[in-house]
């Protein structure tokens, strides 16, 4: 059947008796592509019916579709004409596994982060009425996604709106892991509400079944507010002013298309409340929905990695570290925004639960209630995705660095995150955080350097923070392990001509480059800057003195990074040092693999090297 | 009775018949205080029989308040020892507007932004917990904050909680302007619930008098939503997991005292919902409440400002324009985040109200929705000062910048903005923006120049950031007003020797710079920059060329801004120039006026000048 499925509405030609049929044959589809390229898988799976039910509802491109997040909409991607991508699916210049723009006129609106979705919607809404246009505009949002703090920002404006805006509402009971909070607990109890439904129904019967109580049932009938009471679920999305509609079958197409017209009909926004389940139809996503939100390729029969991981990455570092850390120091406690696996808390919540929090997806909560626990004398540590933690930008200046307060940022996926794309690229966080006043930054080059800097942080009476890269955990250099000295770097080679000064993950590609120009005859040192902020003042004198060319090396963006700190240094002090500064160039950087992008940026070491020797030549 | 309070708790010795009279007392001492430094007058008048209940209930500094945004918290400084602090209110090395850790042990967190008090005071939560303590904690919050995502990030999380901890939400129905969306209609209705309650209790007594009625009553019993659904006003919360308690009159400290009393003895959050009344107990002030929210020095008698403006601020100037684009262009929309006064909006609100969009304290929700009319053909201009702004920096980097949509960002209080102090100085803009792919970053020299950027911005098919300070608006160089072309700066003077490269509000200083320096023998051109991003290369490669000495000047901090950028090109290119650069070193600027700032951070016209004379004795 997907075989006829060539384009946007052509799902429209299925009949309705095979929308089962069509349903199970999109799963395989997925289960089959997903587990050869990796990708989201449960999350998709999740939303096989519901999106065809979108697909049938609506007339795509003119009616939109606003995904939040966006990583549950390969199958509307599949049901617009992009079935090829599936080949490439996440690969350099292949199909995003988000939905994008400029794939196709039927993404209306780019996304990867969370809860973004109703505010997009919204204001899709807004031009389309002052535009005199009359399409339907839909976003799509998660439970775990109605966490954060922005998709509330965006109900409470919602609420007034005066023409129709449907919020489909993709409730799985779940975030990446298990979903937390108020708002989850409360759709919990819509989900499970049928003796609930049945004492209203109760009250009803025994109010029209005496004198008095028909007297107080018109009363009740005048008072708009106390009917919705008594008679819908929901009742807090009505109490904002959004219209309710639900709980639907998440996995029955007809049910959806037919309350989706329903939903079309209000002069309003309205909230149509459909409950699915994460990994449906393939049982090893159903039972370990975490580990296959963010999929490796897999064996499809046992549901195991093709590739099965053999070295540690830098989240099982932290992860192994945070466990001794809570051990030494009863003060330290973990947070983290929806991640308990993703970051490796997981541990530290099994042997501490009490000074473990999950907050939900709320970056800016997570980081001004670690303020909080720092002001009470705790040592939060914060362990949160570098391109997540762009939410909290004003939360660590306003809440933490003001204050001076101890909290530690752990920084994952820092540097380029490979498929996941521009949205995921944690190319940022050196930038913003220099931008602070009173933060320290740090950066390990391997992985017991993480740990050494981990521990520094917890003892440091101020905010730190420490960035690590996504991926295996360098097991390089072991044998330079000296004391993490407060703002100080390394000086790992020492020799002249050429100074690399690298940060972190760039560590290991300079000791490449290193190589590379000592076989071209070339003298080269090399520094791990460990700080860059504060930065190594004397470190940089020294390396100006003693070599002709300085080359700083981060995987950040050149913007406000190490390197411009550098340059802006000599530049203050009057050095009459060469610099090169390799950085990732100010644009945003695709999809692919990191190998791969790296060479594209010409930061590999062969690149880097040849960068060098260039320099070295114009001089 | 004033004179009695010397510290925190001194206030426990007033009788309980006294409590009006020294309501009375505060409010008067505060209106002829702040009538004469100027600042936020009517949420102060609004909250002094709240924190009057509060420091009779709670043991200062055992028991914490976290006051939300903190610029209520003038009542509360008064009771804890600082009385004679108002004589230096918010000036230079005096007393904050804002709590502040540095100042008394009884403010326990420093605040600022909105939104915050919640998640802080739940961190305290925590941490008290796990420390074993029994201390009161209570975060007080506007309804104007609960606008905020923080606010309900932080409520959801709240809601788990199994030990107390109070949030009293000071509901003056008003953000600084009145408040918006679904939440503070909600509020509204429970402020107005009479027949409401009348109503319940109708169904109440109508299910009493029957025979079936009185098990449905048991089943209710056993059913707690039910009851809840049934009984409680500020269900909304309690569907979140949050106790409510009230509505309570906001002035009357007894019944407050009384509330406290109760909410401490809950075990879990708990939400004491305080009505109170802006501006209370001062005419001028209950009338025109945005206007006395942050007020300049007033005559007591009439309320009018004792030195009334007599030249139009840049915010004028953009509250005209945007009425003109609004003419010109059907398409240009205006989105504020509750501060149609403050950035100026209100006339095109008048003018435009369908285009006008006043999204209450949501930055991220602002760029998001601003987003969203980009991608539906409108050109909305997104007014948000430059402190705020830093809320949404992901919004814009990853929902506006990356899809290239075409929003502008008009960012009021940019640069230093004086008496608000280190949370709201707007020096981090530059920074936080630059790293951003694919913005353009403006700052106007002088009026015309702000009028001809915004009038570029709205044309041109990109994200545009046009950053312009507090306060008079510069009506100087008139006679520079070449045609704004795309990443092009301006020469104003062309010399040689010194060349001063200055970003917007320091083309101004930059003047009297080079008039100094004139005087001194010296040669100097003067390069208005215009754009800090894309930066103008060529201007850079034509200034060191013809120059000794180039000198960046920009009124943000040094890491990631103009001058950094300028120094980065310059050592990429391997041009030899000198450079000095002016900007603001890497600190928190704490309050007082913009002029004594700029002298004590070096960057007033004489110690400028004398920096570059330095520069050059050294050369």
């Amino acid at each position: 059947m997907l075989e006829q499925i060539q384009k946007e509405n052509d799902i429209k030609y299925i009949d309705k008796s095979e929308y089962d049929a069509l349903a199970e044959e999109i799963r395989q589809f997925l289960i089959e592509k997903i587990s050869v390229t990796g990708g989201h898988l449960g999350s998709n799976l999740g939303a096989v019916e519901l999106t065809m039910a979108l697909h049938i509802a609506l007339n795509l491109p003119e009616d939109k579709i606003i995904w939040d997040v966006g990583h549950q909409s390969y199958t509307h991607k599949l049901l617009t004409g992009r079935r090829d991508g599936f080949e490439s699916l996440r690969k350099f210049h292949g199909m995003s596994g988000f939905p994008k723009r400029k794939e196709s006129p039927c993404d209306c609106f780019d996304t990867g982060h969370s809860s973004t979705s109703i505010s997009a919607g919204l204001g899709m809404v807004k031009a389309r009425d002052l535009k005199g246009e009359s399409n339907t505009i839909i976003s799509v949002i998660g439970d775990g996604s109605l966490t954060g703090g922005m998709a509330y920002e965006a109900l409470n404006n919602a609420s007034k709106l005066e023409t129709n805006f449907i919020i489909v509402l993709n409730d799985n009971n779940m975030s990446i892991s298990e979903n937390v909070g108020g708002m989850s607990s409360y759709l919990n109890n819509i989900r499970t509400a049928d003796s609930y439904l049945d004492l209203k129904q109760g009250i009803y019967n025994a109010l029209r079944s005496t004198a008095k109580g028909d007297s107080v049932i018109k009363t009740i009938r005048r008072v708009k507010s106390g009917v919705k009471q008594l008679v819908i679920p929901g009742m807090l999305f009505e109490d904002m002013g959004i219209t309710y509609l639900g709980p639907v079958n998440g996995h029955d197409v007809n049910a959806m298309v037919k309350v989706i017209g329903e939903a079309r009909r209000v002069k309003g926004a309205v909230m149509v409340h459909v409950m699915t389940e994460k990994g449906k139809g393939y049982a090893p996503a159903e039972r370990h929905p975490a580990r296959f939100h963010g999929a490796e390729p897999f064996d499809i029969e046992t549901g195991l990695p093709t590739n099965p991981r053999n070295t540690p990455n830098y989240t099982d570092i932290f992860s192994t570290v945070m466990c001794k850390l809570g051990q030494r120091n009863e003060n330290v406690v973990a947070i983290t925004a929806a991640m308990p696996d993703g970051t490796g808390l997981k541990r530290f919540h099994n042997m501490y639960p009490d000074r473990f929090f999950d907050v939900g997806i709320a970056e800016e909560h997570a980081v001004t209630f670690a303020a909080g626990l720092a002001a009470g004398g705790m040592r939060p540590v914060v362990a949160i995705y570098s391109s997540f933690l762009q939410r909290a930008y004003d939360q660590i200046l306003h809440d933490v660095c003001i204050q001076g307060l101890p909290v530690v940022f752990a920084i994952d996926r820092a540097g380029l995150v490979g498929s996941d794309g521009e949205t995921h690229q944690g190319i940022f966080d050196l930038s913003y955080l220099s931008s602070i006043p009173g933060i320290q930054i740090m950066a390990p080059k391997n992985k017991w350097e993480l740990s050494d800097m981990l521990k520094f942080a917890v003892e440091f009476d101020g905010p730190c923070a420490i960035r690590y890269p996504r991926g295996e955990a360098y097991a390089g250099l072991r044998e330079f392990r000296e004391p993490i000295e407060y703002g100080k770097s390394e000086w790992i080679y020492e020799e002249k001509e050429i100074a690399l000064l690298a940060v972190g993950s760039m560590v290991k590609t300079a000791e490449a480059v290193r190589d590379i120009l000592k076989k071209a005859g070339h003298s080269c040192s090399l520094v791990n800057a460990r700080f860059v902020k504060p930065l190594d003042e004397a470190m940089v004198e020294k390396a100006a003195a003693g070599h002709d060319l300085l080359v700083t090396m981060e995987e950040n963006v050149a913007s406000g990074g190490f390197g411009e700190r550098v340059q802006s240094f000599l530049n203050d002090k009057a050095l009459a040092a060469e610099e090169l500064s390799i950085a990732i160039p100010d644009a945003y950087v695709e999809h692919g693999s990191v190998e791969l992008l790296k060479k594209e940026l010409l930061m590999d070491a062969d690149s880097v090297a040849a960068r060098i020797m260039e320099k070295l030549k114009k001089n």
